[in-house]
């Protein structure tokens, strides 16, 4: 199946938030549906830490994205209206420059020499891409997870770059639940022997620290409920467990060992540390004066959809309802939606009946 | 200061749920207050994963114990009433025989020859240790989270064992979310090449690998309110910063690892594995083909307390509500207190003001 990447190349040198900058950086995005003559159609998707842009299949690549359900001819987000372009954050490795690029003024590949990446640079670059593509307003903004930690930063930066935004399980700032969690995942990875402090290669690669900071991720990823359904006290077969001492026994173990196996050598380890420490830093309340709820009533927007899920222990559902408020005092009319999916923070990658519905009937009103 | 545990040989052999013996293996225990001449006034107290017997200061040793609120002259567990005991459960190793003793057949450590562990065998020699006291009938038998769990065995396992019971905090069978915290800190223990397959010692010792695993489980001991009050998003002084590359910064990081430092030298890791995988697979519906209430409904008492907090996220609440029933199903006259503690899991041995005031209520009217 082909690629359907496009490539766009940021302005050179790009500067961080955190000081120093990237010279010849590029982000990979993809798109789905015709952006009008007005330019004035386009919906921008930032993605939570993993995904790549493919977030739908589309006429040069097939294969099913991560968000299949929802973008697409006649669904929630309908191409047949909307022109939706979904990025790669700067800082990862599905296409868009980060520590596993090429670093062009030594020719090796960057690995902790690339510079310290926030969220607000994801923002940032973003912004740059739909001004590269002509697009001077955005019908919409949508930002899942970190994503939307990143959007929030795109919208801050850039008044007036949006004139509607979708919000989706994500968070104003990172508390420190969610912080010890990722704190842990990190740690995970730079214990591994094989990080070396970020020179590994294939050979030599932190499999024991990406697994294990995957696992964490999946299980606050879900929820304890959806998994009792689920999986209960089930078994594995005999001749499925594994033969060491303390090997899996239960399917919830097998689970999770599946997860982490798609996961080691598909996601960079150096990436993944820039996204999750860049997702710790964020806190939009830095642009109030320690205030999260004047920081947010600075964005400037006509219309908002804030949607979570009741069972999200790693971004709350109160969290949403500190952004639903804070973006209605900044004078936007704000749907706010809490759904009691069982799945967790994951909800809106497989809920995707509801939060179909749920963006779906908010972009419709647009 | 002295040493206050008392040791009690189990018969010899001691044979084990899943097959095996032990021979030659004792408990470590501590006691408060005097047993009445008619041995009526016993209470025993079966532990979390990792404390000792020493659940408070006796004359002996005047070092607080881990449950120094509850226990004690006027305390909830009155030691002015109460004859008062805590057993070290079997398989750890705080004086009682576990994977860290030696193995008298050998003369060498248990290490992995230990026989597989049930929280069966924990409330089975614990009830051996009341009957080696003289004590036909506990007046109430007390269980923490692991504990908890071992006292259903001990319950279901011995009719008429005891008149009341404290169930604090625990679960009638481990479910899926709990049992993938579980496995992901066996697999952090188990991977670390240290660890060895279990022959460590210590100066090849896996460090790293119950260090993750310690911090995982503060982190679902405790919850996301609680660290949002009290932690924030407060950073670490400049100089109490690690230098090394994405080290810790905030203090929920530091808190993390001061608990880590304190607990990866305290236990050994091989005991560690044992209970953590005896918490899996322990499930009270075994004792009815499947059926929990129904098993619970076996287990005949007069009195139960059930207490949990609503942020427990290892243990949720429900699961003391199922226990509850159960019991009540069984004929005992239940109590159930959910209390709205915001410190997770570990509200029990922090949030002693209310668990004392409940736990001591129900005490005083036996």
């Amino acid at each position: 199946m082909a690629d359907a990447r496009q490539y766009f190349d940021l302005p050179s040198p790009f500067a961080m938030k955190r000081g120093g900058t990237l010279r010849g950086a590029h982000l990979s995005y993809e798109t789905w549906g015709t952006l009008s003559a007005a330019r004035d159609n386009a919906v921008l998707i930032l993605t939570g830490l993993s995904p790549s842009a493919h977030a739908a299949r589309n006429d040069i690549d097939d294969t099913p994205g991560w968000w299949e359900d929802i973008v697409g001819p006649g669904k929630a987000l309908d191409t047949n209206r909307w022109f939706v372009i979904c990025v790669n954050s700067l800082g990862s490795c599905k296409g868009s420059t980060g520590p596993a690029s090429s670093n062009p003024e030594t020719g090796e590949l960057y690995r902790l020499d690339f510079p310290e990446l926030t969220l607000e640079d994801i923002g940032n670059s973003a912004f740059e891409l739909a001004r590269g593509l002509g697009i001077e307003r955005l019908a919409a903004l949508v930002g899942c997870s970190m994503g939307g930690m990143a959007a929030l930063g795109y919208l801050i930066h850039h008044p007036g770059a949006a004139r509607a935004h979708v919000s989706v399980s994500t968070a104003p700032q990172a508390r420190p639940f969610a912080i010890a969690i990722r704190s842990l995942q990190r740690e995970a990875i730079r214990l591994d022997r094989n990080w070396n402090e970020g020179c590994y290669d294939e050979q030599h690669y932190p499999e024991i620290g990406i697994s294990l900071a995957r696992k964490l991720g999946v299980i606050t990823y879900r929820s304890a409920i959806e998994w009792s359904g689920r999986f209960g006290r089930i078994r594995l077969e005999p001749e499925k467990r594994e033969e060491e001492p303390f090997g899996a026994e239960f399917q919830i173990e097998s689970y999770l060992n599946a997860h982490a196996r798609r996961f080691v050598h598909a996601f960079d380890p150096n990436c993944y540390l820039y996204l999750s420490r860049a997702s710790d830093w964020f806190d939009i309340s830095e642009y109030a004066e320690g205030n999260v709820r004047a920081a947010l009533s600075r964005i400037k927007l006509q219309r908002a959809l804030v949607i979570g899920v009741e069972t999200d222990i790693l971004f709350p559902l109160e969290q949403q309802q500190e952004i639903a408020e804070g973006l209605r005092a900044g004078g936007a009319s704000v749907d706010f939606v809490g759904l009691d999916s069982p799945q967790g923070h994951d909800a809106f990658l497989v809920d995707t009946e509801r939060f179909g519905a749920a963006i779906g009937a908010f972009m419709a009103s647009l």
